[in-house]
């Protein structure tokens, strides 16, 4: 019996080249003991992929070496099994990567429930369901009916399943997107309130008009320049869910500025700070500070400029770096 | 009675010129019934002054109106009362500006101890003490004792207290400064871990040496290449406080890449999405999300694309936007 897959054969340089893979043909070996073949039926092809691609420690999963199966998801059914715990025919899902069938142990197999079409599972109840659902109900907090969310890559495997959820729970639904026919789909199929095509239109003016109090949140799978127009649109509070920055993957030169993409594949928690909305604490804050001040673990220096008439000069030692503890003025 | 006070005279562009100021010279009024006199002692200067010079509705206060007197806070001594509330002698905070005279009804200042020096609450009881515990201690969750934290703006106001609350703790504490001096301070003074001067240092080098397992916390004061390569050595899971961008605040033009500056004025959160990890947790989000396409609230569709050897061809439709619907291999 033989079997076809697919090999990294070359590390891409920007976008993907069908040269970076080789078909290997090969002849299945024989079952061992407690093995199952899997019959590989649906195949699912994510953006994540570029990344693995890279010979890059940053990701969330180890590089795919070069002579390796191209990694990847998906839905087969059991052809032949020396496994009591699956019968031939069992639906499962699992990494099988890019190969017509796949051989295992068992351990790494999820079995499928019967009464759902097959390709379900690639999609809804799958890991773009997944996604959706835990990154826009769950990640940060609860969404609120009433609120608007602006979603990136609407009309994406997640972004349109995160619109369909938001416009369940009731909120506003704005989708950018990059063409006509998406638009029209989000819009006339899938119900968005409003859909902006950025190729075509101002993302700028159009995240104004259609929210012209701000955004609640945003569901970010596209990054650059949706994410800047996002941040500045956002309401005070915003929450955003860091789910892909698509436009940055096949970039060959590290983007400019603070890299994103870290955020997603370490997990990581931002969150932006300004002090007067504590104001009502302080009493409580200062108490705390004082605790470690008498057990002497902290220390303090001012540094002092002499009169009113400083300050105009004085306050650029705080962006050339000269001043040496905290600046104020004595009066 | 006579008032020195400096009004704003023009909008900077990049860092501050004094004559961007005014001084004014003025007699000060008659206090009106209900009105006190507050003679300012200390005033501070604050890196957030920069962004209210700007004419940008995004900031977190309106900015200052050329001819205002300059906003700032500071703590005074009731020098004169028609408010009952208001001893003359009484030590108040308030927002009194570049003046050297306040005249307010009263409902502005907040009393303070006096059991304290003065100059406290310029800053241990003031407001660069509540940023840094709140900002570290609260504001994400609780940092725990064993964790590692890099702090930028190490030797400033707000990071030199954030180190030392962080050693109280028990993490390990590794600070980002400018110069030999501040480098010193923190180590043999504030019982710094470790202490990098980037100036002088390689900043990916030193915090690889000093945090071999990566950094639990971050707490930004800084921007730019500090923020880049804390993002770069994050553990999964980390946190980070976007207190300040100081680095970016005399910027002429817009930094290239997302406007972060904007997440510390809105007080955004931003959480990076790896779906993997909930993958226990499956089944109960495939049963929610169910439950919403049995209502008829959710519609999928697949982009399926016939054939393993297609795959090497068809990925690049994810980065050039092509699918129309979740990119699937049919085999």
């Amino acid at each position: 019996m033989t079997n076809t897959r697919v090999t990294l054969a070359s590390r891409p340089n920007g976008m993907i080249k069908p040269t970076d893979f080789k078909i290997v043909q090969e002849d299945l070996p024989e079952l061992k003991d407690g093995e199952v073949l899997v019959k590989q039926v649906y195949m699912s092809l994510d953006p994540a992929m570029r990344g693995w691609l890279d010979e890059d420690e940053g990701s969330y999963m180890p590089p795919v070496r070069i002579g390796e199966t191209m990694r990847s998801f998906g839905i087969g059914i059991v052809e032949a099994s020396n496994n009591s715990a699956f019968t031939v025919g069992t639906r499962v899902n699992g990494m099988f990567g890019w190969s017509e069938h796949y051989i295992t142990t068992g351990e790494d197999l999820v079995p499928l429930p019967e009464d759902v079409p097959l390709e379900h599972f690639m999609g809804l109840l799958g890991l773009p369901g997944a996604t959706a659902y835990h990154g826009f109900m769950e990640l940060i907090d609860t969404p609120k009916a009433g609120e608007t969310v602006l979603i990136s890559g609407a009309a994406g495997s997640v972004g349109s399943l995160v619109g369909q959820i938001a416009k369940a729970e009731g909120l506003k639904v704005i989708g950018v997107t990059g063409s006509d026919e998406k638009k029209e789909w989000l819009l006339n199929e899938l119900g968005f309130d409003a859909v902006i095509n950025y190729k075509t239109e101002n993302l700028e003016e159009m995240v104004a008009k259609y929210a012209p109090d701000g955004i609640d949140r945003h569901f970010e799978n596209v990054g650059g320049k949706v994410l800047e127009v996002a941040l500045d649109n956002m309401k005070i509070g915003g929450k955003i869910t860091l789910c892909g920055l698509i436009s940055t993957y096949n970039d060959t030169e590290p983007s400019v500025g603070p890299h994103l993409v870290r955020a997603i594949a370490r997990r990581l928690t931002l969150k932006g700070l300004v002090i007067i909305d504590q104001q009502h604490r302080f009493g409580e804050i200062f108490e705390k500070l004082s605790a470690y001040a008498q057990k002497g673990q902290i220390k303090y220096r001012l540094d002092i400029e002499e009169g009113l008439k400083q300050a105009p000069e004085a306050i650029n030692k705080l962006f050339d770096g000269t001043n040496q503890g905290k600046l104020v003025i004595r009066i």
